[in-house]
């Protein structure tokens, strides 16, 4: 998406740069009622914020991206900061709906941003992308959990990485028939990532029976 | 070993598939049982079984190795997918057992296969091979422990990294005495890590008691 | 401080490898209560080691250090090795107090190196040298702590990551304006990195109260 318009890019930034603060934030909720420090909940905000892309620049062996953009790590910094001496705000209803939903779309735009990213550097045909997208958008957060000691998200059943699979799966396979839509293919699949993951944050919903197998 | 015959590449290669199943197929029984959903399930499938030889690659800085060859990416998530609704098919003795011996089978291959690489990469004199081999065999499983809230293998006395370690040692320190032997040599090796794991199944071996303080 | 005289690298050199030791036989007794055998713990011991350095050199792009200098994983091998079956002597008082400071040098030096590193790299313009710093600081031993089941550093409010972000960011805020004095300048926050951490050691500090929101 390098060929986007100058003006979707800034609007792209600014997106991207709403969700590194709701990452930052909700993870220094995620763990302040643990009884860390601010120093603990800010180092916490940035790998939650930063950490997914890092593996996934890694991995693919590009510069990672927050070296030439320190916007991402500032952002972080500072919502982890003000989130942490205004956990009372920020936990209170309203604010922390607005963190979730703002979660939910920013796991969206980078889980298709990444799929795009991997695409265009040709790592790993179709499967690369989707996985590398999955990992850019619960990576982050997977590491925050490991390092508080808190149970992943992976064993939780919540639908999060489901919606993300659905949308980055969709974008991977309807963007060979559509290589002149990639825009509109990945604000559909942005979308759909978003619509899913905000009806289980309204509705609570969890991951539907036939995928829990109990012994 | 890259100049070993193409007869033995197929072979190889079949073997790394068939051990990539061994390793996610135990890696989905091994989180089953804390209700993990089917999702996650895969994604635990695939981390543990590509996990390992990813870490390597990143810190050898070469590319990584499932980014140009998606058969391991696939394998792993059909024997996640397949393992996750059979799980009580799996989980019977002798297919259990099976994947076990799999498994001890992929983990001796996939040491040596790592040490080769390292050692053809002149990364790490002859520290950088064993200790690359034993992260590539226990990586995958490591981080998925971690992910899963599992104790890892590494606090359990299983005999599980110690045959790993004998086995990648002996390798890189009679490399240099048999330059032209190197297929010979990788496949005494692997037949000895395979034993020893092997007999630590068969017989719940537990690793000696010289091996353990305990104060 | 590639250009830095030889006499001084050799102290370098010989500092890290002591700081090296220091960090693999605290780490040893960090995991050796929990009933490790003399294999997790060696491995233990190196991860902790060498762990933040590699995370630092991966995200860097650099060749992995430990890579052409096998110094680091010899010693850490050793120190693990006689740490593990000298426990009762390691953990005895006087010892154990001087494994701590030479913990606390190793800290204060291996972080101000890593900043220096960065910068010299152009990473990430100055939060990238001090998050860096950090990481190479402490990420051996968080990854310890994560494989081990032990609660991370990050949760303790013991005064360990504070004083290195502490000195990491008067080094780098400082540089600029004494371009020629990097010599003196990385000596004096490394002592004042030294510093703050053994007195926190000596008196048991723990983060400010205003540091820590309890709701």
């Amino acid at each position: 998406m390098s060929d986007i318009s100058p003006a979707l890019s800034a609007f792209e930034y600014w997106v991207s740069m709403a969700g590194t603060i709701a990452f930052a934030s909700t993870a220094v909720l995620a763990v302040a009622a643990k009884g860390i420090d601010v120093f603990g909940a800010v180092i916490m905000g940035i790998i939650t914020a930063v950490g997914g892309g890092t593996i996934r620049d890694v991995i693919l062996d590009v510069p990672v991206f927050w070296g030439s953009d320190l916007g991402y790590i500032w952002f972080a910094m500072a919502a982890s900061f003000v989130t942490y001496y205004a956990q009372s705000f920020v936990s209170s209803r309203y604010v922390y709906s607005l963190m979730l939903y703002l979660d939910a779309a920013a796991v969206a735009m980078f889980a298709i941003l990444a799929a795009s990213k991997v695409l265009d550097a040709g790592f790993g045909g179709a499967a690369g992308p989707v996985l590398l997208g999955i990992v850019t958008a619960i990576g982050g957060g997977l590491t925050r959990d490991v390092l508080a000691g808190n149970e992943t998200l992976l064993m939780k059943k919540e639908l999060y990485a489901v919606p993300v699979t659905i949308g980055t799966v969709l974008f991977v396979a309807a963007l060979p028939y559509y290589p002149e839509g990639e825009l509109v293919l990945s604000i559909v699949c942005v979308l759909l990532i978003f619509f899913i993951r905000a009806a289980a944050i309204h509705w609570g919903l969890r991951v539907p029976r036939w995928m829990v197998v109990t012994k």
